[in-house]
């Protein structure tokens, strides 16, 4: 055996069979030390994940662990198996948050191939997978689709029948709670929380200007997408991206995720909860030293089937880089926007 | 209802009345992540924050939270309520820690004001506040007075009634101590402390060079300021600070407080407690790249009544940037010193 | 007393004499918040440190801290004492980590002189000491020898006595495993570990690049350092550096060790334990911007007497900055590769 085949080369396109499943290394035990470094690097104000005295008055165990740490966490653990040789990540659907988690849980991560459709240049294909997180007792706290585009190693090699998997635009109302337990709402103390709006408060179609901006560092980026344990290179390794596409380090897209979400709490204050995903897309890369600013559009309202004490909002948030959004800016078609870097729809769950 | 008014825009001086209580969002638990987090940024090495068998050994029940991070986690509350539209953090008065905080405590925060001034230009007012933090229990921990220049919203709002309190010029050393459990100070190691010098061998008049120096980086600093979930935008936006007046991002004034007491440990290295902040002023601006040196006097000695584990000194400590003090540069009028950044006032407690 | 001997200016060659013992402060309690920070910094990823689930398979009570933590607490200890004053630092030899260490454990560390030996020139000589990093018990974690080059303060003083001791070029198989209880080589879990080849498919000669490259910022290194505690000056302040020999602050030489260690991941993914150091120089500095690479080889495999749960593997670890390793580069004399940073000899213990 050579010793070069004892590094990790990650998988190729060929690689991935259809109905495949891989468990994913490396189990991680998620502390409060995380959750500390979590709050240094993104500034979340969420009372329920900020307070246990929050939370447990509320009717939680003590604060959960934020919702996109979980994600970013599970996420991470899938890079080395599915996206080490991705060219672009394409997007995310139905992704929903099943259990909360809790400081001193483990999580290990698990993804199944449900769809595979080579590209017409024969250079690459999209491979689409389901990924699990667990618990260390085995129940799912994250399940969602995400789709890749992965390089071939090989441009010869014979494509695997194709299957694009069918996926919702948005996950149902009655599938969301389920990382919630039910809270008492009336000991849900909105001052403390730092804002009077309830669920019943935001209507479909009104736009939040979420007003600030916050500036990436290098070493911010970095140390978050370590603590994932995230090892995509093109955030890491300046010397070899000096003589890439863009020069630079990309900033890890979920970044954007999590800065958008600290920055969504001047407005959205009571949105303690991210209950799923219903779909992203990181439009266009972020860099250090670029200031980030978001903006969102309440695109549905709706309640919780057996559950009187909190609400789903629907929501669109969009980010840009070095662009105030108070006038809500958007990239749909290419000649938009080019400032927009994400564009996220999902649903938060608010006190009623 | 707009949706533009879901977000904070902060108070303006005319918002605020004399006599009015602000509860302050956002609870925040505390954790052993937070201490090690700042620990990080800083490099703190006072054995009693450092040491839970220290800490033990001399009295405590485990090492508690440094004294500044519970400043900084209270202060951090007040700032979207009191200090969103600030001109310039004018001072402090009366800051006494009250009770130890360990990791796993909750802190809140409400503030009064206590005094209203409006400047003659009508376009800024002075507003006095006495700020409180508490623990889960309401137990107070911290209790301060601060003064910011607030922008008025509307030039032409009538101004309110003037009232300027009055402020001790220092606190009393009766009043100093609630925070420190009374210690065996004979069990204090002081060579595992890393200084042989007790409270009685300080006198008044003497002045020490802290001798390090320590450049400050962006992340460093945003990281601190987001981990006490202040969210003064000056801190973070570098997209607006480009055009602002310093044209880039202005550093915490409590960060300097906090490099300053990391370095003053060369020389003062068994000040195990901060107990009180008489006064203290932000003289200059810091930016991130500039090295933070920092000298100190010992303004005054002062046993505690009916203790004789510990003395309290009196301390005036300056901070510079970009310049040594083995001189003990100062500035009090505006042809002195101008690489001085901080001018503090303040009590700490020392074994006898 | 003057002011000024209150701070400490570390010892210098003729301050140091044999058979000296030095307590050294400042005790430290070890917390997940450390871990935590740790992780975010340097992205390790072995299984037996990032879950508590899977060390508990194993036979460990909980994930244990990582080796290199404990070193660098310990290591920075030593620091004020006995290289404050130092021009450089010259070797490692006999490093055994002897007690696995756990989040809530609180370090200290002693160093006794065991050499010493003039330099020529009479202004530097070369200070050998043993350094011992215990918990609170008393139990040694921790058992280095290291040698650096200290200033004389007084070129005219007189030498002490020369004493070269001798040192092991390498740790012995037998002393090897202290720190990693016997574990269930059975449940070692490899899928979740990452990487199929245990102890036994590792052969002698073997070559390993471990591919993967990280660029490294101030800020990171600057927070990993003060979270040792070490407070050595050309780490931290570029006002001085800035007129210095390289004109910018020097990455402590740890970093690069630690930052090896988490790339040899991809290569050694059942390496779990660092389980001695049996010498290490660093070849040349290394500064932030500057990207790391790594590669390995195996110098030589050994059975543990009276264990077959795990086995030790003698490596060699080659650090460059900004070169890829594909080509095994290495520097033994002056003529070679100037881009290598390190050359680490140890042992690691794999399951078989």
């Amino acid at each position: 055996m050579s010793a070069a085949a004892k590094t990790s080369p990650g998988n190729f396109f060929e690689d991935f069979q259809l109905g495949q499943e891989i468990r994913h290394a490396t189990p991680r035990t998620v502390t409060l030390g995380d959750v500390a470094l979590y709050n240094g690097l993104f500034g979340a104000r969420f009372a329920v994940q900020s307070s246990d005295a929050f939370a447990q008055k509320i009717g939680y165990p003590r604060s959960p662990i934020d919702d996109l740490l979980v994600f970013h966490v599970v996420f991470g653990k899938t890079v080395p198996d599915i996206s080490l040789n991705a060219v672009a990540n394409l997007g995310y659907a139905d992704c929903r948050f099943l259990k909360p988690v809790y400081p001193g849980a483990t999580l290990n991560a698990v993804s199944e191939v449900i769809g595979l459709r080579e590209n017409s240049n024969k250079k690459t294909g999209i491979v689409y997978v389901r990924s699990r997180g667990f618990d260390e007792n085995g129940a799912t706290v994250l399940d969602y689709a995400r789709w890749v585009m992965v390089r071939k190693r090989d441009e010869a090699a014979p494509a695997a029948e194709e299957k694009v998997p069918e996926l919702p635009k948005s996950v149902e109302p009655a599938q969301l709670g389920g990382a919630c337990p039910v809270i008492n709402p009336a000991a849900y103390d909105a001052s403390l929380a730092g804002s009077p709006y309830r669920f019943g408060d935001y209507k479909v179609g009104e736009k939040i200007d979420h007003v600030d901006g916050v500036t990436v560092e290098e070493a911010e980026h970095q140390i978050a997408t370590r603590l994932y344990q995230n090892t995509a290179r093109i955030h890491f390794n300046q010397f070899a991206e000096s003589k890439g596409r863009f020069g630079r380090r990309l900033i890890y897209g979920g970044h954007a995720i999590s800065l958008a979400r600290a920055l969504s709490f001047n407005g959205l204050g009571n949105a303690f909860h991210v209950a799923a995903v219903n779909g992203g897309r990181h439009v266009s890369p972020l860099f250090a030293g670029c200031t980030v600013f978001a903006w969102s559009e309440v695109l549905a309202s709706a309640e919780l089937p057996g559950r009187n004490d909190v609400g789903a909002l629907r929501l669109r948030t969009i980010a840009t880089k070095d662009r105030p959004c108070a006038d809500f800016p958007a990239k749909t078609g290419d000649d938009d926007e080019p400032a927009v870097i994400l564009d996220l729809d999902y649903w938060v769950l608010m006190p009623r």
